[in-house]
């Protein structure tokens, strides 16, 4: 018989939020990545036995995949360098979709494999070690999609450099909505394509919109949230990314959606909604409109995720 | 006997809030300024009959008095253009010191002429003709110093154009120290020194503290209201117009406070406490360092002013 190992579930999610940039995510409840982790009696330390669902397509090098590069730091960071650990990870979400498919990945690995070793740590401990794991796939080192699928709910990245975080309370009855059109946007790309600069107006303006977006969810002001969720500053330069974007933001607008813009490095296009019905109509007329187009489109709708990730 | 006419108040008030540039600002319990509205028999329109506390220095032309021309908007609006009114203006708080003080006699100008006219409008409409005389001060249209000296309390204003402004709830216990070093400052010279463009990486860095700060505050959690009270952007350009800077700042943070930057354009310098007493010891400390230099500095120790300005 297998030995069933240990099993972690890990969530998409939203990062960036519109005015949030690097500093704001939100979980999703579904789609979501598993990873299962299991004791071996190998010598070969941590291996990847199985990929699933990535269309062979991620690294099975346990030095290039974001799952093993967080546990390798786990393991190293718990005097455990040498434990042989096998990994199988079974993608249930699609990458390079702006929906935070490394860290989902990476996420599920630490808390798997934490748990297999007795859950020496709790889940916001496990932050840094999923933060390094994704920062292998993208470059960069930011914490708006690694947080939201550890912690779930919508989280602020008070400091990136300490991953001082902040839980946003949230309004009954948010719903959010992602539509994701497949094509192919690197996230490299995504951010080579943003000027390093901002004007002290935008910069302000934007920092605005953060606040009040933040005191709109802690006040259940939705016209407040509604005014707030606008990114003046990435949305316009990576737009050119995703054809039909703003044919696409427009239909979400008319249907009733609260805000609408790109979902991590896109191409996805989230909304956010406090009306399931609405939510409802504005995925079937945003799919509709790639789907015209040629474009194959999956809409994911659900409540934000309060938990984040969990064991199965 | 001399017509008492109608007096209010306004507050100083403290805008940018180390994370908050052009958006956010609170008002303090004193010092502020005085204004009195009387109907004249004349007909010569708006008159400044005097002003006080100002060494002669504002300007008596209603076209350049930002008292008169926030009232003269206010008149245009109701109609009233023509309408003779007669104001008096005690100021009473250092102007070019940062700590609002055009803002202040606008407002009060505002509030005193709103209710002699039998108060046709609420506070927060009287915002926006506020804002005009401001603006006829210092060049720039911005918000976070009236909106303060009028509604009292931390105010974001979430949208300038619009004049969208949203009140942060406090915790209890929270008390503000300025210190204004008497040194000029002109508004105009400290926006002129800063560059007009900020990195993208210091505009995440600069919003995750305003969203830190707000959480922090609505959420009593003062450790985060003390990580996030830092101005990465504008202090840097800023504290090389105001001497010893560094140093007094230093003294302040030694003192335990939660954070401390400079109040509006400056010169003076404002900290925020969760403790009466740190804070009267770093008033003292913070003025002792510029009176041994030979500059005069005067202390200002209140709780934030929630109600803003008030007719007396």
């Amino acid at each position: 018989m297998t030995n069933p190992g240990i099993k972690a579930f890990a969530p998409a999610s939203v990062a960036n939020v519109a005015c949030g940039f690097d500093i704001l995510g939100f979980a999703l409840k579904n789609p979501g990545d598993f990873v299962v982790a299991r004791h071996a009696d190998h010598s070969d330390g941590l291996r990847i036995t199985k990929i699933t669902g990535d269309q062979g397509k991620l690294p099975r090098d346990v030095r290039k995949n974001t799952a093993t590069v967080a546990v390798q730091a786990l393991l190293d960071h718990l005097g455990e360098s040498s434990t042989s650990i096998d990994l199988e990870i079974q993608k249930k979400m699609p990458f390079g979709s702006g929906l935070g498919s490394s860290a989902a990945s990476a996420v599920a690995a630490v808390v798997a494999v934490n748990k297999l070793l007795g859950a020496p740590y709790t889940k916001s401990e496990l932050l840094p070690f999923a933060v390094l794991g994704e920062q292998s796939a993208d470059g960069a080192y930011h914490a708006d999609n690694v947080a939201p699928a550890l912690l779930g709910g919508l989280i602020l990245i008070q400091d990136t450099a300490s991953l001082r975080w902040v839980r946003v309370p949230l309004p009954k009855g948010l719903v959010a909505l992602v539509v994701h059109p497949k094509i192919e946007v690197l996230t490299r790309s995504a951010r080579e394509i943003i000027q390093p600069t901002v004007s002290l107006e935008l910069h302000s303006k934007q920092a605005a919109n953060l606040g009040g977006l933040i005191l709109g969810m802690m006040q259940s002001d939705f016209e407040l949230i509604g005014a707030s969720l606008q990114d003046l500053i990435i949305e316009p330069q990576r737009m050119k990314l995703i054809p039909h974007f703003g044919e696409v933001k427009t239909a979400a607008i008319q249907e009733g959606a609260l805000g609408c813009s790109i979902s991590g490095a896109g191409p996805s296009i989230f909304a956010l909604f406090n009306n399931t019905l609405l939510a409802e109509n504005a995925a079937a007329k945003m799919s509709t409109i790639f789907h015209q187009k040629g474009i194959e489109a999956t809409a994911y709708l659900s409540t934000i995720n309060q938990e984040g990730a969990y064991i199965c």
